[in-house]
């Protein structure tokens, strides 16, 4: 059955891999399935055929056969359930590569997600640079928990997994803040996530996109 | 096996179930789990024994046997995995819901959540109200999606899951700001959550900590 999913028909990170496309394109390749992808302007994400798809109006759904979803996680978590490579087989162990794709959704992003929000759409406030800092405090906290719980692990709890591969892509969004820099383990394991072979094709599947669309 | 879950000694919001403990107790409750509740003063939360528990030194977690996990969000998917009643069987309608489970915490939560903070820490800024309009038009914005969704169905996607329970959860957090009451069907939404016997159950059983801590 086809697999169909939605991205940016022009990324606002201009294919630098932070749209939520990519944690979607990721899983598939780590798992092996070929997908389709519909690109969607800024207009058509609000317009009434995608909000039947996606309530909220963004990116990325999927499609496969008479099953659409919406919500990065959602998809990741239901490739990572339906094929092998993603989740242990181990009961325990699965349950805490969940509790970290929820970690990663739910406690390390929105701080992250927040600063980038605000970089765009508060630079001209007068709360701007207090914000800021007050942000950075917040993301910085959160890094320094998840450094001490790696250490010098190589993933966060035994072999790669969808929390990984969640974790990872929250972490490159706070690249631009430029604190990933202080938590060196944390550097290492983005890094490391970069350097997979599904990784490396998702990213050049996501950034051929934006070059086709800026020529 | 004994579940045993974590929650504040003394919670900040003083009993009115809006801590992340409640998500956790009502999901036991639904299924008809009995567990226990070890109480943590914020100091213990950020000692060492609580976070080999939970990296962010952050409330619930859950222990059963050799199995501990932290988030939410992860510990009502796993009692929602393990038990009848939270997610349904038919394949399809089970992906929605977990799709719902991870809108409500990564796509509707975060405003809510930001503008509570937001109360506490920049009540004495000198931007206050303006930041507090941002926030609510965001908040708007998700409420506004959701309730176009919701139409006038019971519940999200068919019969009540833990896409639901969670949804409840974090509109509950939104009455605050006091925007619930402009989507009356969300509002309704909210109300038949709250009248569930088991939501019941777990709300009375947080409200008689906050109320032994207080005499």
């Amino acid at each position: 059955m086809t697999i169909t999913i939605t991205a940016f028909e022009r990324s606002p990170d201009r294919g630098r891999g932070l749209a939520r496309d990519m944690r979607v394109r990721w899983a598939l390749e780590e798992v092996g399935q070929p997908y389709d992808v519909r690109l969607l302007s800024f207009k058509a994400m609000k317009e009434p055929a995608h909000l039947a798809l996606h309530p909220f109006g963004q990116i990325p759904t999927y499609e496969e056969g008479d099953l659409a979803l919406f919500e990065s996680g959602a998809i990741v978590f239901h490739i990572a359930e339906r094929h092998p490579g993603l989740l242990p087989d181990d009961a325990n162990a699965r349950a805490r590569a969940i509790t970290w794709m929820f970690a990663a959704l739910n406690t390390v992003e929105p701080p992250i997600f927040d600063r980038d929000l605000a970089t765009i759409l508060e630079r001209d406030q007068p709360w701007y640079e207090q914000r800021l800092r007050t942000l950075d405090d917040s993301i910085r906290n959160r890094l320094g928990s998840l450094s001490r719980r790696l250490g010098d692990a190589e993933w966060l709890d035994g072999a790669f997994s969808a929390g990984d591969l969640l974790m990872v892509t929250v972490l490159r969004r706070s690249q631009r803040a430029g604190m990933l820099a202080e938590f060196p383990n944390l550097a290492a394991y983005v890094a490391r996530g970069e350097a997979r072979p599904a990784y490396k094709r998702a990213f050049d599947a996501q950034l051929a996109v934006f070059t086709a669309a800026s020529t």
